[in-house]
């Protein structure tokens, strides 16, 4: 492993194909819109000191363009890129500038072909934390992890472990101890990253941390009195694994956001991955409701760093098995 | 009207077929067992100052033998006796002292074919209501309502409302604004009794009132943690038509449980009774969930006051529909 | 007792000195403004369909103008006004449409010497009880109660409980076993009046109802944030009389809102009142903390109904005792 | 700073002196009971894997025998006993196996005098997250963090930031801007110890993290209902300071505990800590109610780690302030 220090999902861009109508929902979520301009949106949560968690660009077409994580350091950055480019991986720089509020920024294609971005350096906004007269919808507090569908969990879980330091919090096998699935984390709690076998790469969802169990449920009906009944597509219900309470959202674009509460400190090396199989009860929805098939099959396209075109999907290399297993 | 007055929905006698199985199950939801003994089981909330609201009598088949309303005195008894002959209802009395706990009780069977019971007075034991040392499970407070599949909605809500005194919080019609279903109260909350229009006379469920929404997010993690996920039928979800907060759970016996939080004051006379239209979306969990099919086909069979058989059922008057509006 | 029907604490019309400050105030409360005009703010809760239960209107002293409560029909009103006039209380009819969005209405001063008013009519508006996208603040669901300080708390009682029909569902007694405070109610939970021992006639505070017992912590964050913090007065805390969950504010000009949450049913004639001692410290803040002097010795004169002039106050007939165990 | 990785507040080893009201007392809490013998009882959370992270040994007197930290590895240990040595501190090393279910701990009397200890093995059981059929109580999830009196705040503030890595979440300064008091981190919340001017060595708290807001309600509940009302000290309420929703507690002897939830992430270098100026109203309780005189003045001594003895205190360098803002 390198002597670099990746600190926590940070930030993700996603392209979406009606600003006004993607902002419509997000601000109904309650979103905090610390910038907007004709091509983009910025949000962030209301604990967040960063200028923004989540990009909105217009685009023509739904797309994920970078999952973004933030280092220590510029040197971080330097050794990051080192990595990857030893690996073979595609490595392109955008200048710090380049980027609204973001400083110098490395974007690989991973092992799995998603698009990951690397940054140390944001502009600092007011947080709002306290400012609880602002508080309004789904009173998100901060991004807390991405979930990507990508076709050789086993590749994906080995690179982000052994090479970028990312620690196992939970995981699922399947009838031949095979990976199916893992949740691995740089942040002491149960994930930044998770990734499932499924066509990939792509990305399930972005996960958002909210500050209590009541606010997720007040989600649901300020969301149905608003007309967006039809976006919630599951939940609200606890995950066996991770432990949280969880509500599935579909974005105008079908971008899929979890509203998530809940999990718990995962600091101490004694603390050994939990394993679920996938024939295990307990590893579906903890209160045994089950997912929709849409939860299982749909996810969003991810873009090539250089091309900006949408990545082509392989295969999953294990079996792919009903969504419920899946958080 | 006759001159009595009918104040609430106040107990249930249940039959069920393995008593240790069924406590096992009300325990773990938390009712506090007042007494018991070889062949019954007699349960109440943590506010109820009454002996019990919730009876579960061994038997060899499943049904409900008694739904009872508690009135405001023997007077009203004898009212009430003289109504339902007068309409030729069958009807018995129980003596004082006959039941456990319960004064002088008459039971009917009403126009839709279901064993009402009536009585005035039963035995006063300590309410728990600050207890809260002794809180378990759902924190279950108190029975709230009954609802009941009729085969004529109509026939039930004219007999309840012109001639028991109930009024009208909220109805159901169909395309031809035929009466669907119908919330009908004594209390002044949304319901004491609904029927829906389905094969009856039979029992959908029984609703109980927990004291805040997260007791009914806790309920859901107690049955699981307890090996009770399979009983979750339905839910958490907000109703429309009730606006309260909700989840469905299913006996050892599949009789129907619903802890239900947060309706409404309905004592104004000015209050206009809220229409849903069947086709409407809003009339379904407000949340846009839809309902599973059980909860739509499964209903418990009600008993005859005299023979203590199954009452047959009749085919109910109107077209069947798919089960989300109702609850 | 009298051949009407008192149903339910209504509205309340308060005298404030600054209406834009009393504005800015209950907006960051959240209630709903239905109606403004230069001299009065019209609020309602999220509940509630009729045109408001909380008037402000501005004049040179803070007061209370009327307490109001809603009767079942026009005749209840004539038959109040002969009950009263009968007494020899002061008598006063203000027609419909005197008072904006009120039917006809029967003031009178109460035996305590409390404006109280009666009116069965008042307009019919959108309840926004499923309108969640609206929800602000604290939630506001409806009124709830008042509670009013007299001198002569048996007389007060001994006039509602007999004359008026309405029953006790909580006292306090001192150590001589007298009537030291007592809570009344027409609709059946905890009250709609409460009398307590003190300088009077003055009203001690308006209760609310709120959802659920976050919308109460909720409330505290935003108030504090508004820059409102000196406005909480006392709690959240758990009333051992009562058992509701609450929070003590006071407006711009004094007047003290206290948001409730979580009383009981009180439907059962069978139903004891509870008794408290003055020195029980369960009668207390059931966690014990002590409520401020200002709780005990503030409250808000009210107006006669003739001459809208302050009405003086009497000495308590017993003696006052610190505040805690006042709700 | 040395090469060594303290994870986190790891346990507390209390001395009290009648164990069975001591576990009278925690058990109406909920901590799980791991272990007891007839000198100790051994406690932790319903998320700990590890055996324990509150020891109560009985004792003659009531005193804190160690303030114990995770340390990442075994190697840890030595690199901070030469630090620690090299600095001229007490230090003592506890075998393997001295300890119940402790590995290697070295203890060290801290640059205040605090009785620290550091390990980095203990026993792993049977982790209860999802065991919620046994939540009971206050339903404590870990420990969180530990609060001190110190004599000299900077100088604790300088060896904990500058030689054992700890971050700076917010600090509060007296009127000519010196360090009054601080909270500090390893794991990325707000803090796992935090110094406060006082007369010290002393503990003010230990905190320990709560699942939800309603699980700190409901301890005040079924702390009354059980007789412990007077042990609730201070709250529930907000914290300016850190934002955490609170409940201080004092157990039989005086011990204080803080039930905790909803801090923030604290990860980001490019996070400034948060100053307090001793006199902003924000600073104290965010809803502006004061903390009593026995949360500003009583704390519990601290033992030498060589004799055993309490160790006597020193006056506090800066002027001591009343007690509002330490949190």
């Amino acid at each position: 492993m390198g002597n670099f220090d990746i600190l926590r999902t940070a930030r993700i861009v996603l392209h979406v194909t009606d600003l006004e109508k993607s902002k419509a929902f997000y601000d109904t979520l309650g979103f905090v819109l610390t910038e907007e301009d004709e091509n983009a949106l910025y949000y962030r949560g209301y604990e967040e000191h960063n200028h923004h968690s989540l990009v909105l660009k217009q685009s023509d077409k739904a797309a994920v363009e970078a999952i973004g994580f933030k280092v220590r350091s510029e040197q971080d950055l330097d050794e990051l890129e080192a990595l990857f480019r030893k690996q073979g991986a595609k490595v392109k720089w955008l200048d710090k500038g380049a980027q609204k509020a973001v400083g110098r920024a490395l974007r690989v294609q991973d092992i799995s072909g998603l698009p990951i971005e690397f940054y140390a350096e944001m502009d600092v906004v007011e947080r709002l934390l306290q400012r609880y007269n602002l508080y309004r919808g789904s009173k998100v507090q901060r991004i807390d992890h991405f979930n990507c569908a990508v076709s050789d969990v086993q590749k994906a879980y080995d690179f982000y472990t052994k090479t970028l330091g990312f620690a196992c919090s939970e995981y699922t096998v399947d009838e031949l101890e095979r990976n199916w699935a893992c949740w691995l984390h740089r942040k002491p709690n149960v994930h930044d990253i998770a990734f499932m076998n499924n066509y990939g790469p792509r990305l399930h969802h972005i996960g958002f941390w909210l500050p209590d169990p009541l606010a997720l449920i007040d989600t649901c009906d300020i969301l149905a009195a608003s007309g967006y009944a039809s976006h919630i597509e599951r939940g609200p219900g606890r995950h066996g694994l991770s432990n949280a309470f969880f509500l599935y959202l579909r974005d105008p674009d079908g971008h899929r956001i979890e509203l998530y509460f809940g999990d718990y400190l995962t600091s101490d090396p004694d603390f050994e991955p939990i394993k679920w199989n996938l024939d295990d009860p307990m590893r579906q929805t903890f209160w045994g409701h089950a997912a929709p098939d849409s939860w299982f099959e749909e996810t969003s396209a991810v873009l090539d760093i250089e091309t900006g075109e949408i990545v082509d999907v392989k295969e999953p290399k294990l079996e792919r098995k009903k969504p419920q297993f899946i958080i």
